[in-house]
């Protein structure tokens, strides 16, 4: 950490800080420039806190200079994490497709599509059972009925299934989910995220759509300090200006977060752009880019779709699109479950 | 709902959609341009889901042209509501400075603020017993102990409390808490607002980082739908581009908000700027901008403060803040409880 | 400069850098961390480059810790600029409502709203000559017809004049205008700027809708570094994600740029929500957050506005507004010309 | 275009309304709704301006539902526009890298780069004359000498050269230029746009940071009024909230583009993440979006560019990223140049 100091400071008062630093094992070493006297901070600076350090009178900012995460560090953890779901593998080059309705609304919608993406080459079946909404008079999911409908698709398919917890309260439903899914608005849910870190289930970890990268491994930090080291990152396109699309999807994220942490990084194109035929090209962009996986939502009428339809892929379409992805995630040297 | 079709299309699914709105009540109305056809929807579209309409093959889009909030809305109720805590109102040109620590740490800190904030004139203590916290590693609040401590503050000076919740499962705590908060990292955690909803407490909803004012509405109308109507909303800086503040007050917000609803409106200055200098600027602003209160952050001793230190006032600053925040109150016509 | 140097780097290469910053009369003052090394940069640092130390092999990061801009700077020049126009002051205590159409039409026009606000009390008269239209296809302005007919206005009431400029090749025409106007679009038009350097006019600098407070310090650094110092910042509202207004009102922009320059600083509030009932709460707010000016939109006939009506006021609005503000001038303790 | 109307209009303003649209060829069909009525305006819309109707004191709404742009909209010209520069094609299965330094800096540093990335198969060369600064301290391009010293590349590797264009006062120094480039910055320029309008050379015009996809089309728009059709759009990432990289790369942009224009599309992914080892992430990601081309800073010693360093490759980088992209391209269908 570095500590840029006011100018004019009295010198017992810079003492005293120096020696409330050095209580807390911290040496500082101060540099002296022509208007400026900067302080590098030495020993375990992960343990101060930036804001108490900015908050003391003598200070004019402070600056971290090191992430401030560690089990989600790749600096730490230089081999890339493989999360394993039953025989499947996510990361370190193995590819997977996730797919299903954004509700799941029955047990013939269910299991169909999720026969559908499986004859089509997915491998783990996704649909919402508790469905966060904006607005309180919308279908808000069939909830536990609709986890009972996944395992009926599960049964069906052989597929592990994915699925949206809301709130910690509901986790002993979830016992038998194979990966739990935390939704954008629940990112920085910090109670659910310390729940969530007691299990070693997989956590498919969505980035918020106003979250900064280091803030989504922040929250993947949360889950880790709990001992839960199956951890798979979401990119699902952030909030910006632009209108044309309903999020920007924060393509950079993709070599980024694969940078900065070992864990493996999913893209949903469905969620990013809102719009069913973006869902290829941002497909292939997201494959291209690095990622380790798709989250793809198809539906089996649209037109009656309970939520979110102008994103979904209808199964005819996502048998046209899961040739392109096979052939891209080849090409991109990946490895995808038969 | 203006519903605008695309080119070109067989008329037989025209008249599908049509009698599939007629079948929910709604008459379709069409009005055909030089290159466009628009569907003018009467009836109760509210419960009509617009990314349902959205995803028929024939539509091109689709605008929703009436508000989807109903309780929160001013259009169907004019007045402005009221909040009232204990003898204390806020709303309707009442005008409240809600006031201490972030977090609460210990009696002698949580008394000692709320007793001179108390004394400056403010007339509700704060303080964070439950922290939302970016890293798991940060100091999490003293959390059931916190909230007695806030008790202890209660006693001494005779305010009334309010605190943040972070969990429908700690609202047991929160039992003999006056205002409950809801931070702006939860403000669309559904499962806790609806628990809100049941209850009759007034809740203080903050804005998220990167909600629209509508969403906030919508928030709103969660906890309203069931039942709870003393909802007191609350701007505290939207996430943008800028970064010379942590960020950015809309103050815009305010009249906007108050436009829209009924619902009281109130603005953190502290947590906008995240500059304690910024706070009797910021202040200022919102009254004039029409605010019914303030939250303002109060530290007994900023340099040892565990939690968002630069933010804070001392106790000295806010005596000097507050016949400022009095007199511009009384000049924009607002009362002050005595 | 803070330079965060790579870990295991070759020492040679160290030598190299610290030489070579030495040839430029940088000392480089080396703290070991334990995991990092970084380099305190002692010396004239404003002639250095970021970019050019980022890119150097060795270097992790690099961070400037004090402001690039020097006669913009506040520190530099503790005191207010006043910035004169004729007889009027604007700065340092002194306050000015500069009024007017968005575009100018017609002598009957504009000279009849000169005089209408000239009445209520607006001490300087606006309108566009030459307009920044997003559509080819959308009226361009008058162009130089229209600085005629500010003539005409200023002849009729006394009031200098504010037009903005959009094209370098276009500053013969302004000759005769008291204020130019640099608009949102062109705030990063360096080479604009740099003729506005040249000259002796005051500047009415608009912040791009997508700049920092310290680009627009930077922008306002290229007309000083001219040698013209007549420079009024002016806030105009930001792009973000909210829709309900048209842009996002920076307010703390307003006391920021105070304290880290010495320029006037005035708001647009007509521009900045694009909502006509919107101007009144948010001149009130720049007022009480310290702005040394507004300026607002008045038209005498918005439906047949040739451009921007809806953020627009009619005269007999502006008349209602206008002591309103003079009174909120007044409690904040600013001067206004009689 | 469709008009929502206030409540509780009186009929004789209705009338005026709708009489005043039926003399500018607009004809008004009203929807009454339960709580609103609509107008469907049929005929050429395209020629009323949006804020005028908004301005109406009975409208509560206007929103239009076709784009503003036709030169530029694929629903009028289906077929993609291929733009010729010299023998090269740009656009409709036609692929191209521009490659070369930011600033052009000496004879020896350009003709050397460029002959490097010639022989590693860019083929068209690009090298800032001109340089948009932020800080009027920094280095602002060797200007007329650096257009000069791009001919001496062009000689040298027969690649067509382009270069960026500040204002329309410097265009007679680039009447020997092949392509030329408007800014982010000057995307909104619209006296230069016009100026560019009247040339019929190609024009490679950068999307503004803050700048939606229409905007773009419609800056587009002012160089094809005035019958300039040579326009490649660029995406070269937009300001969002995250820090992590310099911009936030669009990757929607490319296919929404593409959708909504027939112009050809290329990205530039050394601007929008800022660095470089990013380059060949976002350059994969960009072609498997369906990008035209890409342009990508080269530079023969990073350590002492005079500007923009951290973006850039060396050649031999260049050399390493220049198959991969061929490959790609290749697997997306496209022809490259030999």
């Amino acid at each position: 950490m570095v500590v840029i100091l006011k100018n004019n400071i009295q010198q017992d008062k810079l003492d005293n800080f120096i020696q409330w630093l050095s209580d807390q094992g911290i040496e500082a070493r101060p540099t002296k420039g022509l208007h400026t006297t900067i302080l590098g901070l030495v020993g375990d600076t992960a343990k101060l806190d930036l804001d108490t350090i900015k908050a003391v009178s003598i200070v004019e900012d402070a600056i971290r200079i090191q992430e401030p995460y560690k089990n989600a560090n790749r600096k730490f953890h230089p081999l890339d994490t493989v999360v394993q779901i039953g025989e499947l593998k996510i990361g370190g080059g193995n590819f997977q497709v996730i797919s299903g309705p954004c509700s799941v609304e029955s047990e013939a919608q269910i299991t169909e599509v999720a026969d559908r993406v499986h004859k089509a080459g997915a491998r783990l079946v996704r649909g919402g059972a508790f469905k966060p909404r904006t607005s309180p008079y919308a279908f808000q999911g069939l909830r536990a009925e609709g986890i009972e409908l996944l395992h009926a698709a599960r049964r069906k398919t052989g597929m592990p299934i994915v699925t949206e917890v809301m709130s910690a309260s509901h986790l002993p439903l979830f016992e038998d989910v194979d990966v739990i899914q935390v939704g954008a608005r629940n990112m920085q849910n910090f109670e659910l995220l310390k729940e969530l870190g007691k299990l070693r289930k997989p956590i498919l970890l969505k980035r918020g759509l106003a979250n900064t990268m280091e803030e989504l491994l922040m929250s993947a930090e949360y889950i880790m300090a709990g001992g839960n080291m199956n951890v798979i990152l979401c990119e699902r396109g952030i909030r910006t200006f632009e209108t044309a699309t309903r999020n920007t999807l924060d393509i950079s994220a993709v070599p980024m977060l694969k940078k900065l942490s070992h864990l493996p990084v999913v893209v949903d194109p469905s969620h990013a752009a809102g719009i069913n035929w973006m869902v290829e090209p941002l497909s292939m962009a997201a494959i291209a880019a690095g990622a380790d996986g798709l989250i793809i939502e198809v539906h089996n009428d649209p037109q009656h779709a309970l939520s979110d339809g102008p994103q979904s892929l209808t199964p005819d379409q996502f048998d046209e699109l899961m040739p392109k992805i096979k052939s891209m995630a080849s090409f991109m040297g990946k490895k995808m479950a038969d």
